[in-house]
């Protein structure tokens, strides 16, 4: 995935795609603004604390956020295998209505495609993004520097593991529901708060292990984490074990980590709300590495992985 | 289909979407632009005179283009069926970016998901586009106006007929190619050569016929078109025929209309090339019809269709 990923980057290589970021920024006149897309092939498309609609709107809607920008309208396409529930399908467009309701976005363009019986899996659901980056807003920046504090909203791996137990139906009890929410109100309280924000990431796909990674990579610096300061809830860690994941590459859907100045820290923590942790700590040391510092004061690597762990998580 | 997508604008209805049009157009701050987005499902993704790739990028450019937009960047989404032919891709990566260079717009932002066997039908592919409206260039209306005049650039019926050839295996000997192009070049030819079009629109799903149905319902004007003025070739006509098709309601991709006043057609005209060709006129008479006037002086009624005569055509 990664091999293929980078090598359709390379066909298209510009400036504004090399970024590697979340949304692309660029310039409209003299106007910043922020622009992304994001298919939602989910399974099952209904599931513990979401479905695919809300996961359409919330994805698109904080892959704006995470560049400081304000999310503004969305498109919205659908795939829809014929048969597929009318009654499903009413659901899933309610769910989207009130999810860009609440995100304050309006769905300004969309597009249904019918295919025939098994030429998709139910539905499937494209939503592109864009977002107005204020001359006046807080600045979001793109590289993580030596010495920023690294501040978590909340508890881990909540979306994969619910998406999981729905799907596969291994037979656990479970309480455990996606965390899949629009994150772009609670960063702009972020940005209110201070000044200057080094990087925001969500962490989707791959969970806060790959977005560590990738910052360390793209800033060129080292990371460390403290286990016992990143908020998992029990019946999380719980299900984890029994199923062998390593929460820390499982998928969020309403979790990012803020970058900051240490003058900072307190006040973005506060924005980020009361479940909010601060977890590491970027160094000049072991750059391009993510190390995990343990409670027994041990270490070790936390590595980039190439497969994903799980597939058709959003 | 028309009824669904109705239903669905029905529930985001807002200012924006309602206008029905191929892109939406709106204001960030003072700066105007237009947002599109398609999903392409065609089969089979290579056909005579094009690919999935070409028609990705060709359906946004041209959608932005009708709205009298400079299309400016593009977000690219694949899905792809598991087993997928990677050589399969990578043509298909490049059909993307030569048509996206040939238009001058940028790939800016992307999305790659990859769902298991029979989840898909080897690819489908997302593109929305952005294009900006300047604030001096001519003005592209919304609407048609009694004695318009309709101008096509070209032949018609050419893409569905294509596709579905090389889909069907008929066993009909043809050199038929669809006429996939963009037309952002063209449009801004047309732009240049006066101050005002009333409205212009490709023929996509649904062809001539669908278009001028549609112009004709939200203008609230009556529009009579000339059989004999509408460009189609030989074999086209012949493959029609034999297949119970009317190439009026045929699926293109690289044809327009516009609707300009009298003293504008020949301007617009020659802007929109050598297989320019005056084919309507509009009126005040039958309001929300179609017209067509054969050459031996009768007239019928072109109805809108409900339901695609040709699915998986874009």
């Amino acid at each position: 995935m990664h091999e293929l990923v980078g090598g359709l980057r390379r066909e298209f290589s510009n400036k504004i795609l090399d970024e590697m970021t979340d949304a692309a920024c660029l310039d409209i006149d003299k106007k910043r603004i922020a622009f992304s897309t994001d298919s939602y092939v989910i399974k099952p498309v209904f599931f513990p604390g979401g479905d695919i609609g809300k996961l359409a709107v919330c994805g698109t809607v904080n892959d704006l956020s995470m560049m400081g920008a304000r999310p503004f309208v969305l498109s919205l396409a659908f795939i829809i295998e014929e048969g597929f529930r009318i009654s499903d399908l009413k659901r899933i467009t309610r769910s989207i209505k009130a999810n860009a309701d609440r995100a304050g976005v309006k769905v300004v363009t969309g597009d249904i495609k019918v295919v025939e019986k098994h030429a998709a899996d139910g539905i499937y659901i494209n939503t592109s993004g864009i977002g107005v980056i204020g001359k006046d807003d807080c600045k979001v920046g793109r590289k993580a520097k030596a010495a920023d504090a690294i501040i978590i909203n909340g508890h881990i791996a909540e979306h994969g593991l619910a998406v999981l137990n729905a799907r596969e139906n291994f037979g656990f009890e479970s309480d455990i529901r996606s965390d899949c929410a629009n994150l772009n109100h609670i960063v702009e309280d972020c940005m209110r708060s201070v000044k200057k924000i080094s990087v925001m990431r969500d962490l989707t796909r791959g969970g806060l292990a790959t977005s560590l990674n990738e910052i360390a990579l793209s800033s060129n610096v080292g990371i460390d984490v403290f286990e016992d300061r990143i908020p998992i809830r029990e019946p999380v860690r719980r299900l984890c074990d029994a199923l062998g994941f390593d929460p820390l590459y499982v998928a969020n859907e309403g979790k990012f980590i803020s970058f900051v100045s240490g003058k900072d820290v307190n006040r973005v923590k506060k924005a980020m709300g009361k479940y909010a942790s601060v977890i590491g700590q970027v160094t000049d040391k072991h750059k391009k590495e993510v190390h995990l510092r343990t409670d027994l004061g041990t270490s070790r690597l936390v590595p980039m992985l190439e497969a994903d762990q799980l597939p058709r998580i959003c």
